[in-house]
């Protein structure tokens, strides 16, 4: 039996905050920085790990950890997710992505199918369509292949499949599976489909439209936005376009598409990176294998999170390190820092992920909650950020809590010898240097120079940024936004919040506005 | 005289503190908030205006304000900087960005030359070398024209015109003034500069080597990538790349380099975009003019900084609803949220300005101080954040104030008309709405459908993204910055916090590392 309670009725939660604080200078220095750095270590999938020891915890802490995980249930709210319990109340819905890329439990049967098998079902029909395309089987009306494929798509149909299109790029060119160069079209911004247009060659181009109700404002926008390029330019829309939709949709069984590949209720946008919505753009760019490989890294690391060993758990290990950080602490923030480019717009995905997931302030009956939930989540890939707002991450008057991500070897495989390193040696002593300089500061008579050091990260590392690495990374997050909305006691799978603002437009472009939202729109002159 | 005091000891900081909270949802609601819209509202240059009708402010807290920016003599502090004395005191040097744009004082000179005409005559020397090079007076050794200009450069070299560059590229291409493709290589990871090389005709290619010292190891190492691509593509390197540097560096009088334009030790990384270091890559990138423009709208919005009534001026104003919201009303981050896909990558300049100007918890003379400094600042383009962070924005627990950047028109004039509106239109009545409905909110018996409104923000409205438009909104960020150090008593100019981990990294490099560093530096297999 599972019981959904606020933190604050927790008696481990009070035990937490009595715990005593860890003074992370001196844990962190000398020997004792060494053995924690050993010790407080914990394997994810893919031969990444999952490194704690520069977080402001120790085995007392860690031990209170525990406990409100298992007073908390999360391994036990995780079982029943997985097997099918409608956990997204607000919506009435199950949640289903983790079915995308494995079977954790029981099978699981909606709408009057097997869940798995309808996921599996969409990723074979878009492998084979995909493997038609890089065939040239299905081409364009001048029977020529097509070159590239664009998503329009906005949100978790965009940031998702975004962060892991830039992340497998010059992976896939390195390994020659790149088989067609990926766009994304998502802000209804006019000018941001008419650059992506200009950028293309669009006889040679087809576009992923992806929209679960097929009435996304900005999506269809941009959808005629491209049929009007693809109408100039001669071409016959239907052939140049698919649709990633719910079978329920206008799109679904539309003349106006190619094909149509299907999503379904049960897969919030942010979660939607492993459905069809990742699906068939990234099997399009990369090869169907290179999607599976991707999948199978996301369900290596799946499994992890079933452990209902904590310390063995590095999703709920991380969950619970945070919420000590937001809710004993009183940090606001969490700073994500990959030491990779091609994870440049993975700090954009996961700040959607966790924002949008865990930004509530009712808990899942309803209720106002009385303590903090899900953090600010920003970042930009190191060496970048260190010259930029780094500065006040090691000298402001706020402690932010980090999150590096750091890889053994580049992607390219090409690097150069300066001042007797390579510049991968150098990435990587930067981001093992930063973690020390933040943990342990410096002491400086010239108080200007001085760190007071004590600010909290933890480090994911691995071999190499490559589709399963890439899997097990997304899926490690996706679990850990889900163990801290449990903890929380909150829905991380509906998003309300964002409903007034998309009613307030309507009225805007109605002219239906008095008050300060007509002054607003006159500004604006619309 | 200019005193220079800490926040909490000005008589007008503890009244601004005892004064009476705005409810920001009464305040904007019905015919009071059309009010405010119309009459918090100032002009900034360009057409622009700062409207700050949704901040949670009124007429008595504004007063307050006043007496605060008079007791902090912020209009004295700012005279005697652009007049030339030496308020980087951390590092001893003058603070001279704005002479890079305009004379707002009195002559300054420093190194035995009166600085404007410095400046001007960098300016003079790039737009004859960008004009020659546009002419085909200035090939590759084939007597081929340059078609690409990539720059090398970190930090402050890298994210200011980077912005630039992306948010004027379509203008550009629109107004027939794009002259040459312009690439950015950044980070040490070595497949930052092979992605980049990758996509370039290195042949056609002319690359702006920028580093004030010439000794920044990221900038030296790309460099060394660079050199080697064009070695194996059989092309002499010293005819494909142009420096920017200090008169002093080993960079200057090279053979290795085409031309070198010079920067000096008053103007800061993160200031430099007006500077040799915007003005090589953007000349050759758009044309000498278009770079003269956007220096004018910045010198435009200068001058209105001068304004000694802080309710007509918008950088001081912004700077001090900034602090009343900081250090009052203890708000932590601050978003900043572009209605324009072209300013996609101007929240990422801002956060290195600000967050490096003013993450400091030391006063101006090295004392800590007991207030809180500089804020977080994260964003995204809108409409793309209202279907990512938004929710927490709107619902979560923790109030984040927002800068909306709208404007009536795109820069591409292609648009299309989806139900009854266009793109534009739907864009401008987006941000109109989200003001609203973030001020404001609105009731619900279901509280997961409810918003508490009362959260803050302001917007900076325009007719267009150009470079007027870009050089006026950036002026009024880097004088708010500005502004604010001076309020928080801190220096905004010097940035020692990122020396620790540089100091770091080349003890992990040259293996001279024990505890927590030995370890990490083990893991990372470096």
């Amino acid at each position: 039996m599972v019981n959904w309670n606020n933190l604050d009725t927790l008696a481990s939660y009070e035990e937490l905050k009595q715990a005593k604080r860890v003074n992370l200078v001196e844990a962190m220095s000398g020997e004792s920085g060494a053995e924690r750095v050993k010790k407080y270590s914990v394997p994810m999938a893919e031969g990444l790990v999952y490194n704690y020891a520069a977080k402001q915890v120790d085995d007392g802490i860690l031990a209170d950890l525990v406990k409100l995980a298992e007073e908390a249930q999360l391994a036990e709210k995780f079982e029943v997710l997985y097997n099918g319990e409608m956990v997204n109340t607000g919506e009435k819905r199950l949640v289903l992505h983790h079915m995308t890329r494995g079977q954790l439990g029981e099978p699981v049967e909606a709408d009057g199918v097997d869940k798995r098998t309808f996921y599996t079902t969409q990723q074979q029909k878009i492998a084979e369509f995909a493997n038609k395309v890089h065939a040239g089987e299905i081409t364009n009306a001048a029977g020529e292949k097509f070159t590239t494929v664009v998503q329009i798509g906005i949100g978790g149909s965009d940031l998702g499949p975004r962060a892991i299109y830039l992340a497998l790029e010059n992976w896939a060119k390195k390994h020659d599976t790149l088989k067609m160069e990926a766009k994304f079209i998502s802000n209804v911004d006019p000018d941001d489909a008419a650059a992506v247009l200009n950028s293309i060659d669009v006889a040679h181009s087809i576009f992923v439209l992806v929209s679960k109700s097929g009435t996304t404002l900005e999506t269809l926008t941009n959808e005629s936005f491209v049929k009007d390029a693809l109408k100039n330019a001669g071409l016959d829309a239907s052939k140049h376009m698919i649709a990633v939709t719910s079978e329920t949709s206008p799109l679904a069984k539309s003349a106006d598409y190619l094909a149509a590949f299907f999503m379904d209720d049960y897969i919030g946008g942010r979660y939607s990176s492993s459905s069809a919505v990742g699906g068939a753009v990234l099997s399009l760019a990369f090869g169907p294998e290179v999607f599976a490989a991707f999948l199978d890294g996301m369900a290596e690391e799946d499994k992890l999170c079933k452990n209902k060993n904590v310390l063995e758990n590095p999703s709920m290990l991380d969950a619970l390190i945070g919420v000590y950080e937001r809710n004993v602490l009183g940090y606001l923030c969490t700073a994500v820092l990959p030491y990779s480019q091609a994870l440049s717009r993975f700090p954009a995905h996961l700040q959607q992920l966790d924002m949008e997931s865990n930004g509530k302030s009712v808990n899942r009956f309803g209720e106002r909650v009385s303590y903090e939930t899900g953090p600010v989540i920003f970042g930009e890939p190191g060496t970048n950020g260190q010259h930029s707002f780094y500065q006040l991450l090691h000298q402001g008057t706020s402690i932010v809590p980090l999150q590096f991500i750091g890889y053994r070897n580049n992607q390219m495989e090409t690097d150069v010898v300066i001042q007797g390193s390579t510049s991968q040696q150098k990435l990587c002593a930067n981001v093992a240097a930063q973690i020390v300089a933040f943990a342990c500061g410096k002491e400086d008579e010239n108080r200007n120079k001085n760190f007071e050091g004590g600010r909290p990260s933890s480090i994911i590392i691995g071999d190499q940024v490559n589709p399963r690495t890439v899997g097990a990374l997304l899926a490690h997050f996706e679990n850990k936004v889900m163990f801290q909305g449990f903890v929380w006691n909150v829905n991380s799978f509906d998003q309300e919040g964002v409903q007034l603002g998309k009613l307030l437009a309507k009225r805007v472009l109605a002219h239906d506005t008095d008050g300060a939202l007509k002054e607003y729109s006159d500004l604006l002159n619309i």
